[in-house]
Order: C-alpha cells, then sequence, then structure tokens
C-alpha cells in the first residue's frame, strides 16, 4: 500500500460519511489518520476468493466488481461499486475468515483504505461514528438490499436495465456486460436481445 | 391487541437480546414496558403489501412467512419467521411508506410486539441496545444473506434442502411446501422431484 497525502480526500471523506449521519471534525481526523490511498490498475484483483480481508474501502474513482464462482467455475455477479461506494468483503472481515466472493478493478481505482479491525474499533469508541455504521447499515444492507429485491419481482428486465443506465450513463463503457446482466438479474444473453431491440426502435424512430 | 402479562417472557425476551450482545436488566425492563402479547391464528396476516408497518415482532411459538406478488398475482417468497426470529417490514417502518410485502402466519403464533418508533427511540438512547442493534443488523443482514448467496451458488438444490430440513425437523409439517422451495431459490416442482427422488433412494435402502 502506497503512502499518499490522504488529506488531499478530506472533503471528500467528509461528504462520503455525511451521507449516512453527521459526523464530527475530530472523528474525520481519526480516520483520516489511519487511511492509506491506493491507485489500482484495471484487471486488478482487490481481493481473492479464499482470501481473508483485513480492509474496508472508500471507492474514490473508478469501477469495482464483486463476484462469486460455482465449483463448475461460473461467475456468479455479486455488486458494481462506484464513485463514493464503501467496497470490502464484510462478512470476512467481520467474521476473519476466508472470503466467498472476489473484488476486481474493472476501471483503473483509486481507494481510500482503512485497516478494518482498527475502523470497526473506532467505531465501537466514537457515538457519532456508531450512529453512522447503523445508518449505513440501514441504508446499503436493509433498505438497498429490497429496493433490489422489489425490482427484480415488479419490473420487467428491460425496465431494469433502462432504470439502470439513466441512474448511471456511461456505465456500459466502464463495466463488462456480464456484470451488467447479473447485476440486472439476467443473462448476458438477455441483457443483449434487450439491448439490440432497444438500438432497433430507436434507429427506426430516427430514419 | 390483546394486553397480556408480558412479564411472563421476561427469560424468552433476555434470551433473544442476548443472542446478540449482552443487555442490561433495566434496557429488559423498557423493552418490556412498551411491549405486547398477540396470539394469531393460522391464516391471519400480520401485516399486507401497502400497508405501512408501525410495529416489530419478536416471534414467541409458531411460523410466519414474508412474501411478494408481482403484478401477475404471483408470489414470490422472502422469508420464513420461527420461534425466537425478529419479525417485520424494517424498510416500511424505517421509510414510514407502503410495505412492499407481506407478512403472513401460516401456524398458530404468539408474538411480542413493540411499536415501531418507540422501540427505535429506545435503541438510540440506551448504549447496550445500540450494541445489540449492530450486531443485530451486522448478523441478520449482512452474515446471513450472504449465507444464503453463498448456499445458491455454491451448493445443489438437493444439498441446500437436505441442509434446511436437517436444521430446522419437522418444518415440512410446519411450512407450506411452496415457501420452502422459494426460501431454496428453486421452483415447487422442482422441489417435489427432489422430495420425489429421496424418498425412492430411502425406500430403496429399507428394502
Amino acid at each position: 500500500m502506497e503512502d499518499n497525502p490522504i488529506e488531499t480526500y478530506r472533503e471528500f471523506i467528509i461528504e462520503v460519511f455525511n451521507r449516512y449521519s453527521p459526523i464530527s471534525e475530530a472523528s474525520i481526523s481519526l480516520l483520516i489518520s489511519m487511511g492509506k490511498i491506493q491507485h489500482l490498475d484495471k484487471g486488478s484483483i482487490l481481493l481473492s476468493i479464499g482470501e481473508t480481508s483485513r480492509h474496508i474501502h472508500i471507492l474514490y474513482q473508478g469501477a469495482i466488481v464483486s463476484y462469486y464462482l460455482n465449483k463448475e467455475g461460473d461467475m456468479y455477479h455479486k455488486n458494481i461499486f462506484l464513485e463514493g461506494n464503501i467496497v470490502g468483503s464484510m462478512v470476512s472481515a467481520l467474521k476473519n475468515k476466508p472470503s466467498h466472493f472476489a473484488l476486481e478493478v474493472v476501471e483503473k481505482s483509486t481507494l481510500i483504505s482503512f485497516d478494518y479491525r482498527k475502523y470497526r474499533e473506532l467505531i465501537d469508541s466514537q457515538s457519532d461514528l456508531k450512529n453512522f455504521y447503523i445508518s449505513y447499515l440501514e441504508k446499503n444492507w436493509v433498505i438497498d438490499k429490497e429496493k433490489r429485491e422489489v425490482e427484480i419481482v415488479l419490473k420487467e428486465a428491460k425496465e431494469r436495465y433502462l432504470d439502470f443506465i439513466t441512474l448511471h450513463p456511461n456505465i456500459e463503457a466502464r463495466i463488462p456486460l456480464q456484470f451488467i446482466a447479473s447485476h440486472l438479474g439476467i443473462t448476458p444473453t438477455q441483457l443483449s436481445r434487450i439491448r439490440k431491440k432497444i438500438k432497433e426502435k430507436s434507429s427506426n424512430q430516427h430514419m
């Protein structure tokens, strides 16, 4: 891990934490004192399957995906992480056990990385960070997970795809389509068909 | 909601909360002072789709399932709740918005019910309950959810079924098979085939 002047990222770190709950300047300084900056190239593996996670990261720039592999080596996608997202294998870090999934850099990334144990101890010791952590768990692990479940049940695949590319313009240039497909709960073939139909429709409209 | 002597359930409530994190007698007494006992018959709807949830419950006895309905009215199963589980539509209660899923009693149940707003205020005001809540979110919403994701990717449906009935003996007499199937991430037809094969195998072995 490279030692970079993390102070440059202070405003960004404040913004990420304050999205969840108000954080004191003192807590931000404590976080900054234990953070490190990492620059990772496209194709880098931030965490391998079977490796025990010792860190948690904030993605400053770039894109990272997580995926499982089944016994046959088929890839099952889990998540897409973009700027401002908190990235890690939380279960592995929490339980100090090998991660079930990998984290792969799919676009050159800059990360602010924290030692997980120290980060968790800091949360336990600072009441504002404890409130941030509760809000983070509720938002990212309860509310957002249900939103995704509901969308898979209630929306057609095409609608989910259109919502996704509207929310994240230019995403198709950044994330390989196989990850976008499984993020939407469909196969890459289904995604190709949806994209083709939309293209045909839009070129007909422009004739 | 019926007013029953909730003190009878004190030991059970202590046990449920202490599974996550140590709770003081004072906090247990505060919880008990705001709890109500409900007895619900099989077939009762604890929460309808579209209804805003105002309560959170601990299931003392019985079984409850949660499910979504898609536009065509097909049922998508979410969870099975058994004794000792915390039951509710947390997203609806947290956001004060209509629930996306229903909660249905599939076996006569006794619940300890709390007003959600008061429960959440109590958590915010008591540090031991705050630690319980963090531990509950980490265990039920982060660790257990990943465990289920991993099992769906790495284990055959038959293996998942056998694990499930080993962990919950007699469950098939309590929960309709359609809910067990979707809990395992398979269709009711796939579940019937698996059960038939296992039965055939076991009757061959006993010949």
